[in-house]
């Protein structure tokens, strides 16, 4: 029935057409514009999401092609005069509205830095990142950085480049982070990494010096579908919406959304253990959730998206380690999943569990990371990414300070640099200044978990609905019907009356593995 | 992960931003044109797909605006001054490439008949069909043709309106019938019509003096999983390339495409009849093994598409009627799916099975009719078309003609409008002039088939596999390889060295039925 198909997309066009006469106001201008951006991100987004999930093997080339036409053609709209005249317009005449205002105020804000780049530094950067992504593979593929380091280093000499250009108060690599942590500066993430050292350090050290948990019952035989199962059980438990959502397998998960109406998560089935899948579930249902309860009738503008980076990844942390991974959700959930399992989990008990699943050990790749120890993952990262910033490394230095600093925090020989400097993508897309928003996830979970459960209190584990829900709508309250209205220092300020600090989450990790150690 | 997944769209921007540098030939900077706007088709056509396939309910109001947007960009694109100017260019230089002065003279026909309509009837159009989709639904499924009528007429005014704009040498149908079906006149279409009214309708009478076939054993219970893997193993059979597509499951099985490399193809799965989706499997098929056949390197291009629809639905029914459903093909697959339902089909010989699914009855929807009959449905609908722009019908007319001519043709009684007129979306969309396609469709299927047949042979049940590989070999070098190339009567004259005509299409129905129903 193509007839169908191709009447329908014919239809659709003439009601779009039907309606370009009708005359609208600045910010409702404004707004219809940044709308269209947004229809055309999120296209995007479905073929993303598509490539991952179904696309069969042999689409891949025309859709890396299509894919870059609509980023393209998204770009080519924001970087439009008409859109920058109406902002220009809506920021001499701010209106009194607050959420308005705020809007306006963030795309000025996108709009200004994307013009502060001329076209041949923009050539420039998308020929060096596209070098360095293609070495990257190859070098990480045949573990030879030497393939990749001149390639990288271009890359970091365009992003000093532009912290110059975008300027910067304290340090240069202010300039970068705020990119990805609007706001963020290295003398917030040196108080908080200072933090780590100090507090996670010694923890650790006491961790090890007792005698290491059993979780050899997680590498055992589990069934690909009863898995699957109990993750969108678990799903549905934390209040993910599979009417505005699904999820899919891929090889990598990832949440992804095309609206606050369709948000998709993704997982991975392994069935040689139980540390695989449900965490992802969990993880992935936590940023979903937050998008779900971004508000639908402010699609397309900063008030109808995440925070920041950093906020995104406090909700997936907090319903993963804070919710997911703590004692009493499992004093009341491991009974179901021993129906599930009874062979698997004969003789383990709900506490064997939990111990198991957060088993703390240094090892040598970051996304593999148990809770603690991967903070300093991230310490590493950016300290090596300051002292690029600062002119101190170049990428010929990278190898030996990477493999220095895993020994030295995490106490690991890097026995390859593909399992080493080359594991991750980020710096070769020239994301210089994300890794920090993982950490300041993980202390924006504790911090707002904390707040919750003095208003919410604790889970209860012979009655847990209450809590799943009262967190949930704690959640859509104090984070997720704002949008972008409050920056993530504001919204941390007024959720819990202080600062991004690391104490919450110290006395987090302090309390849940001095129970699992027995420290 | 959501990292990843923002990094990787950053990444093909920036790609695509280093290119724009390139300098190029007009006949270059022609096919990036093109190749642009099939990307933002193609991409509106995966959100179809997601629509149809995986997207969750909630989806839908965004989903809708989301395909409007890239809709209006594509036509904006296409009406673009600089795309005109390009084509203008070449039409006054045409290359001496066969294949390059076809596709600009396609594209130069294309614009042409673009910017025939002012603004203002464009948008009249477009309210007038959006409305009547609308009222449509609402009549079909109320059973009140009366709330539709006014609707339709609203469109049956601009469609008349629309042919004057358009011209024609013979009658206003053609301007219509044109778009779908090129160069396709009220002619040559009487012509085929009368064969079919002179020579199908006394092997109709002949089919009804017989005793009715059992297909009593078709109504039973047949395993979804059991069904779905046999479709996709006939798929396979027939030459389907499942690294460049797949199927899915939607509620009207349909074939899309995003490139010669992904077609995919859906089906539906009823468990109480195999009269289902196996046909629709090997139908949708016959469309994707087109697609797939398309040369990948025309992207974009009139070179790398289809001629028309109704050379598209000779590849459809080739497959499903002339092979799918032919007695040698049975003769060989039966004991297959006797292997899977083993029970279902004991006691029935592959004789019986290929009598069953060619059973010849009257009925109500076309849909859902045999091959035979199907042909009257279409003609109704033609003869009801031809009649509303000579002025002869109005909206008001139209169920009483219907009816009469139901009876008439098929002898049936028409119950309610809904199983009526109103059956069919087409006329709400204003495509007048799309059915006759159906009807081509099936001769084509039969000339061409005939030909092909010439050439390799005939099905050889003992060896069917050698039959298999070899016509969709032929189907690749006669048809699919060309695109638009050739139009459909040049690809008919190369095919079988006469015009399309309906008397392959009877010789093969006689024969085929002759043997079903012993005449």
């Amino acid at each position: 029935m193509a007839e169908d198909y191709s009447t329908f997309a014919a239809h659709l066009l003439i009601i779009k057409l039907a309606n370009h006469h009708i005359k609208m106001d600045t910010y409702t201008k404004y707004t219809e514009a940044l709308s269209e951006i947004a229809d055309i991100g999120n296209a995007t987004a479905l073929m993303h999401w598509d490539l991952e999930t179904y696309m069969p093997k042999k689409g891949h080339a025309r859709r890396a092609q299509q894919i870059g036409t609509l980023s393209k053609l998204a770009h080519i709209k924001m970087t439009d005069s008409e859109l920058k005249k109406l902002v220009d317009e809506l920021v001499a005449n701010l209106p009194t509205d607050l959420k308005q205002a705020s809007n306006i105020k963030h795309t000025a804000r996108d709009l200004k830095r994307k013009t502060l780049f001329d076209a041949k530094f923009v050539e420039d950067m998308s020929r060096a990142t596209s070098e360095a992504f293609f070495h990257w593979q190859k070098a990480k593929e045949e573990n030879d950085y030497a393939l990749y380091a001149p390639f990288l280093q271009k890359v970091i000499d365009l992003k000093r480049k532009e912290a110059e250009i975008v300027g910067y108060e304290g340090h240069p690599y202010d300039a970068l982070c705020d990119e990805f942590e609007p706001d963020c500066t290295v003398a917030e993430l040196d108080e908080l990494f200072e933090g780590v050292k100090k507090d996670l350090k010694p923890l650790l050290d006491a961790i090890k010096a007792k005698p290491q948990v059993n979780d050899s019952f997680m590498d055992q035989y589990f069934n690909h579908d009863e898995q699957w199962d109990f993750g969108i059980e678990v799903l549905k438990d934390m209040g993910y919406d599979f009417e505005g959502g699904r999820q899919d397998v891929s090889s990598h998960p990832f949440t992804i959304n095309f609206s606050a109406t369709d948000v998709r998560v993704t997982t991975r089935v392994s069935e040689d253990t139980f540390n695989e899948m449900l965490w992802s579930c969990i993880h992935e249902g936590g940023h979903a959730l937050y998008e779900q309860g971004l508000p639908d009738s402010e699609y397309g503008l900063p008030s109808g998206e995440a925070v920041s980076l950093g906020i995104h990844e406090s909700q997936s942390r907090l319903w993963e380690n804070n919710v997911g991974r703590s004692l009493p959700f499992w004093e009341w959930k491991f009974a179901r999943l021993k129906e599930v399992f009874p062979t698997q989990f004969e003789g383990v008990s709900s506490e064997d569990f939990f111990k198991a699943m957060n088993k703390v050990q240094s090892s040598l790749i970051r996304v593999n990371a148990d809770e603690l120890t991967y903070h300093f993952h991230i310490l590493i990262r950016y300290e090596i990414e300051k002292g690029i910033m600062e002119g101190k490394l170049n990428a010929v230095d990278l190898p030996a300070a990477w493999n220095a600093k895993y020994k030295e925090y995490l106490g690991v020989d890097v026995p390859n640099d593909s399992e080493g400097v080359l594991q991750d993508i980020h710096w070769s897309h020239g994301s210089i200044g994300y890794f920090p928003t993982y950490s300041i996830g993980s202390f924006y979970a504790a911090q707002f978990h904390a707040a919750a459960e003095k208003k919410i209190g604790n889970l209860d584990s012979n009655n847990p609905k209450p809590y799943l829900k009262n967190l949930l709508a704690w959640l859509r309250e104090n984070v997720h019907q704002y949008g972008k209205l409050y920056s993530s220092k504001e919204l941390c300020e007024r959720i819990s009356g202080e600062p991004l600090n690391s104490k919450y989450f110290m006395d987090y990790a302090k309390k849940k593995y001095g129970v699992i150690y027995g420290i």
